[in-house]
């Protein structure tokens, strides 16, 4: 039956992007009408405007597009959880992100995918795009090589740098957690947590829970439980985790951590989870699911097993813990504000303001983080987090705009509501068509 | 008087582009409603359409934005005629460019500045970005630098190269004079031309007229004439020019060369031609002043010195040989038939359109080259350029859509009306802010 529906879905995916080949275009803000817009936007007046920013670098971000353009950088190495696909095929994934950093954030997102598999090739032109646009979102690069290529480009770049797999999951998977203990009353010091996947999402994930005052946890791999002084397969990254996490070094496979946990979340592959190891969590288990398409465990088969909450990825059961809730306004936010770069303090803002934004009458097991029904709370949460946000840049100094709270509510909403009225057109257009 | 109206020009250039910070915006072509359209665009249905590319990479052209996306890439080393004002400068151009592409080829164009000005990091930057476009235009690149690059890539790249400063000009100076030549009524084949500057254009222009069957021609660059054999500030592309033009080899400097010429053709610097020059031609002389922003000669004093028909690269007086003429129907002809590469006959019939554009009764001194005046005609003119050029494609075999000569108007006609209707809302939406 579920198999049914996603063969239906999937054909009718293939059909929708195939309509008007693919999902985004470039359009301009401004129309041409006559020789004196053209000698205005073009030459010779657009002169004035290149000698104007030549005299001052600054002026990019006033004078062209630039403020509000980022660009999203993959070499599809890591296409959803179905690894090495080619740049080519990881290319909808990123044309859907643009769509959402739009809709939801009226951020303007360049989908580029890259021919080199490279680290330093991708580092390398990451830089060199720089001039082009504020800030970088990393997308679905395989693990460890993104960890090296985002760490470094947040050093040397000068420019925000995102990667959508760690800071956007862990903001997510941090408001939605923040919510299923206040639904079941359970004490966020006292619990037990075990993620299992540790690649980007899991060390994310392992940070922020940790930065945020839990002590038990536990990350496993393939090679079961991380711990201070393993051997096998471990790495900078994995060894990082092992610093932070399982306090008593635990050792063993999955199933045995799992034994009394109070949450388990998975960021595998599907079909990792079962009804057994489920039972064997402790009162009331937490169960996010989170591989991407195929969860670890489809949802009605978790609530079977006896799970209190559970999230998945997916758009079409409840509780999906997806990060177009969390990039479109963290980015706005930052945008909005000229950040220099992200700190752990906003991505914890933005997760806060998730979590916050659904109110404790609303909240419930299937309502954990908030759903798509409704556009108008989707604008709304977005501008939650971007101001949040923008707020704990401005907290760090890290803000280069130096815009009152009022400047900064104003601006934005205006950007948050502009693509609204620019969607309704599209759809009017295409209705007709 | 034309100071002060290039300051207000200035003035308010600066004041347009600061409005809505810069000219473009990426939007959707589908609206998303609800969490339905969510599952389709994104996951999980946008699973099925990576799966279909990987295991088919030309599917990219179907179900991605790829076929209708182009990447101009600069590095800020030749602003207009301003020289090497750095990549931040270059924006405003590009987007404009962008802009212009769109708003007469339907083409969407990604505006990319990059931070290196090493010739084979900017070679590398173009191949890696190659899975995300269908072609690649360069954009004000000085010489010989920017020869290297387009041959090289063109040659590697397996995608259609376009350099405008070559292309682009050679494709409208062409046009603009095959009309002039009918309007005071000279053979083609007995005229002498003459070409002030030997960088891209030069080099196109002395190309395109060779292969057109011009036989003088003499290209002059800031030592004087061009000819087989000279030794000083000589180089591999000068070679080329020597070898292809100045069959008498003719030495001098600009002055002794333009005495008797018919035609007197500047792709220099402000302010290099005079009256003097001019006096010294032959009956009826033609003069093209396309220095940009800023004529190597004014229009009005061209005019005063005797020339019969003058163009310059102002969209403020008649005549503006300006490449907005060529590039946005040249590549829409390209994208609607998914050429390979571009080959010459491809620039030959782009710029055998753009003359036959005006019929004999409309052609006149001050009317050689579509003007701006009427949009409707731009369209028309887009329409004739694409047709011409993919008709090219298809008889050189380097086209890769196999489709009827009506399947492949109906196309053309259907991305270039598409984006007059969307620049209609904009305009609206604009109104109201």
């Amino acid at each position: 039956m579920a198999e049914r529906l996603d063969q239906e879905i999937n054909e009718q995916a293939l059909l929708v992007h195939g309509k008007r080949k693919g999902k985004i275009e470039i359009i301009g803000k401004v129309a041409i009408k006559d020789s004196k817009d053209l000698a205005l936007y073009y030459t010779p007046g657009v002169g004035a405007v290149s000698k104007a920013i030549s005299e001052n670098e600054d002026l990019s971000y006033e004078y062209t597009s630039r403020a509000n353009t980022v660009v999203i950088i993959s070499d599809g190495t890591r296409v959803l959880e179905m690894g090495h696909l080619g740049p080519e095929a990881e290319m909808p994934i990123l044309e859907g992100k643009s769509l959402l950093f739009k809709k939801f954030g009226g951020v303007d997102a360049m989908p580029i995918v890259v021919s080199s598999k490279d680290k330093d090739d991708i580092i390398k032109f990451a830089k060199m795009i720089k001039p082009s646009v504020a800030a970088i979102a990393i997308e679905d690069i395989e693990s460890p090589k993104v960890f090296y290529i985002t760490r470094k480009l947040s050093e040397e770049i000068g420019l925000p740098v995102f990667h959508d797999d760690r800071e956007g999951t862990s903001m997510v998977v941090r408001a939605a957690l923040i919510n299923s203990l206040k639904v079941i009353g359970k004490d966020p010091k006292k619990i037990k947590v075990v993620i299992n996947g540790a690649g980007a999402a899991g060390h994310g994930i392992s940070e922020i829970l940790s930065d945020s005052g839990i002590k038990q946890i536990i990350v496993c791999d393939k090679k079961g439980a991380i711990y201070k002084g393993r051997e096998q397969d471990m790495g900078q990254f994995k060894n990082e985790i092992a610093n932070r996490t399982n306090p008593s070094m635990m050792k063993g496979a999955l199933d045995d951590m799992v034994k009394g946990a109070d949450v388990l979340i998975g960021v595998s592959a599907k079909g990792l989870f079962n009804k057994e190891l489920i039972h064997s969590m402790a009162r009331d288990p937490i169960v996010f699911a989170l591989a991407n398409p195929s969860p670890e465990i489809e949802y009605e088969e978790a609530l079977a097993a006896g799970a209190a909450i559970v999230a998945t990825g997916r758009s079409d059961r409840p509780n999906q813990v997806n990060n177009y809730i969390a990039f479109p306004g963290f980015f706005r936010g930052l945008l909005s504000c000229r950040a220099s770069k992200i700190t752990k303090s906003m991505i914890m803002a933005g997760s806060d303001a998730i979590a916050s934004s659904i109110n404790k009458k609303e909240l419930s097991k299937d309502h954990i983080i908030p759903k798509y029904d409704r556009q108008k709370d989707y604008i709304n949460l977005a501008y939650r987090v971007a101001i949040s946000v923008s707020e704990a840049a401005v907290k760090e100094g890290v803000a280069q705009l130096n815009l009152s709270r009022n400047e900064m509510k104003a601006e934005v909403r205006k950007m948050l509501i502009h693509y609204n009225k620019i969607e309704k057109q599209v759809e009017k257009l295409n209705k007709k068509a």
